[in-house]
C-alpha cells in the first residue's frame, strides 16, 4: 500500500535520525536484524519435513509437543513414501490449502489416533501476547502461536497463516495423516481445539498460496489434472543437506521488543496501532546460511 | 481441512436431524440462504468499479462515508481512462496486491487530498462486533468492518481481506487514488487509520490473490512483464449491464444469527468457538441473479 520504491527512501531516513535509546520502539525489520543469536532457537532437524512439488519445495516444521500421535503418523507416511505421488488438491481463496497421501490399500494407522486438538498446560511455557483477543487468552509457546484456557488448564496451537492442521471426516474421525492443510489466509480461528495442528510451513508458501484456487465447493479442484502433483516428500534428516532455519525465540527480549515494534510503527505510520493480533504477530522465522533470508 | 467430499455427507445428516428450533444456532450458509431479502442491502450501481484484467474482473465497491475526496480521485482517474493500461505491480504474500494507474504528466489530484484515515463517527451506525479486539472496538458500519474509538467519537474502515486502500508514499502524503491495494492475506490492522480505505473486492479477488508474488522487497514485481495489465477500468453505471450485487445488512436480525453461528460452529465442529473475530466474520455479499452466488 505504500509505494515500496519509497519506503527504503523513508526507511534510510528513519535510520539516519538521531541515535534510538535502546529502550525506545524500533522498527520489526531492525529488532530482526540486531536479535542476539541467543534470541533465536534452530529448527531441530528431524522436525522438518520437505514436500516438493511441481511448485517448488514447501518445508514443514513439526509441533511435537501438541500433537504427538498425528505426527508420529504423519513422519511414518512420509517415510513409507505415501506422499510421493501425492498431490494438492484443494485451495480455497482466503482459507486453506490441502494435500493428500497417495491413495492406498494400506491404512495409514492401525487405530484412530488420539482427539490431539488442544493439551495440558502443564511442562510448557506460555508467554502471552500481552493484547486481548476474541476467542481465548493469545500467547506463545516455543514459538508457537497458542492460545490458552486457565479454567481447564489447556493450550493448543493457533490456526495462523502457514499454520498446517490434519484433515479430517466428520467427528468422531480425527484424521490420520494421509491429509494436511495449510492456512492461506485470514486466520480460521474457529477451527482452533477442532483439528489437530501439527506445525508450519516455515518456506515455499507463497509458490503454494498462489496456486490456482479450485472452482468444486470448498476450492477442490473440479479435475485432477488441476492438482499440483507432490513428487516426493522427505524427512529433512534423511537429506544429505538438511535446509537450516531459526525461529525468533518468544520467550526472549527480542520478541518483546518486536512484539512492541509490531504494535507500535514507526516512520511511515501517522498512528501506531497500540495493538497486535495473535496472527499479525508474524513470528520471525529466518533460514540459516547458505541461502536468503526468511521472508515471513 | 475437511475431507471436503465428505462435509456435504455431515451436512446432510444435520439438516435430517429433527428440526432445529428457530432460536437455535444454525449454521452460517443456512442463515445466508434464509435471510429475508429485506436482511441485504444492493450495491448501488454507482459505488462499482470494473476493473478488467488478463486474470479477469476485478469488481470494487467503494464506500463513500469514509473517504470521499480519496473516492472521488478515483472515480475520475477511471472516467478519465487512467487505469486503462495500467497494471498490477506488486503482489506480497500473506499482505496486499497493489495496482497502479498509467504514468501521466498530468496531476491526478489538483491539491492534496485531506488525510481521510478516520472520521467523526456522527450520522453513521455502529453495530459493535460483540467481542473483544486487540485493537479498538470492533463493529460493522452499514454493511462494512468497521472499528471506533468512543473518547475521540471517530470511526474507520478495518483492513480485512479484500478491503481496498489508497496507496501514499511516506507522510505527509495521503495517496492520489492513482495506486490502490487489496489486502490477501491476515488483516494487517497496524494499517488502520494510517492510509485511505475506499471500499473492497465483492468480485474476481480469487483470481488475482493467486497471481505469483513478487520477487523484489514487498513482493514488487522484479521486471514488467511479471505485472498483470489492467485492460481498462469503468464505472460500472457507464456499462450496458452492470453486475448487481448484495450484502447482508450488519444492522439487520439476519446478520445477529449469522454473527452467532460463525462464533458457534456446529456439525463438523467439536467446540464451537464462543468468539469471534471481527475480519473472520466475513460480511456475506452475493451476486443477484443472474449468475453464481456471492464467492467471499
Amino acid at each position: 500500500m505504500i509505494r515500496p520504491l519509497l519506503l527504503a527512501a523513508a526507511s534510510l531516513l528513519l535510520t539516519a535520525q538521531a541515535p534510538i535509546p535502546p529502550a525506545t520502539i524500533s522498527d520489526p525489520g531492525s529488532v530482526i536484524a540486531t536479535a542476539p543469536d541467543a534470541d533465536w532457537r534452530e529448527i531441530e532437524t528431524e522436525n522438518l519435513i520437505v514436500f516438493e512439488t511441481a511448485r517448488g519445495r514447501l518445508v514443514f516444521e513439526l509441533a511435537p509437543d501438541f500433537a504427538p500421535a498425528h505426527i508420529a503418523a504423519v513422519r511414518s507416511l512420509v517415510a513409507q513414501g505415501r506422499f510421493d505421488g501425492g498431490a494438492i488438491t484443494r485451495v480455497q481463496d482466503n482459507y486453506v490449502i490441502q494435500w493428500a497421501a497417495r491413495p492406498s490399500e494400506a491404512a495409514a494407522v492401525p487405530e484412530p489416533l488420539p482427539a490431539e486438538y488442544e493439551r495440558a498446560a502443564e511442562g510448557l511455557i506460555f508467554t502471552p501476547l500481552g493484547f486481548t483477543d476474541p476467542y481465548a487468552e493469545a500467547g506463545f509457546i516455543n514459538s508457537w502461536p497458542a492460545a490458552r484456557d486457565l479454567k481447564t488448564k489447556t493450550v493448543w496451537l493457533a490456526h495462523c497463516y502457514g499454520m498446517v492442521g490434519v484433515g479430517r471426516d466428520g467427528p468422531p474421525d480425527v484424521g490420520d495423516g494421509t491429509e494436511l492443510y495449510a492456512v492461506i489466509g485470514h486466520a480460521p480461528r474457529h477451527l482452533d481445539r477442532n483439528l489437530a495442528v501439527i506445525g508450519r510451513i516455515v518456506e515455499g508458501l507463497d509458490a503454494h498460496s498462489s496456486l490456482p484456487r479450485g472452482t468444486d465447493p470448498l476450492g477442490v479442484y473440479a479435475t485432477t489434472a488441476e492438482r499440483t502433483p507432490i513428487t516426493r516428500a522427505m524427512l529433512a534428516a534423511n537429506l544429505p543437506e538438511p535446509p537450516r532455519f531459526q525461529v525468533m525465540d518468544t520467550a526472549s527480549a527480542s520478541f518483546v521488543r518486536y512484539k512492541a515494534a509490531r504494535a507500535n510503527r514507526t516512520g511511515f505510520f501517522v498512528r501506531p496501532a497500540a495493538g497486535l493480533d495473535l496472527c499479525n504477530t508474524q513470528i520471525p522465522v529466518r533460514r540459516m546460511a547458505p541461502g536468503r533470508q526468511s521472508l515471513r
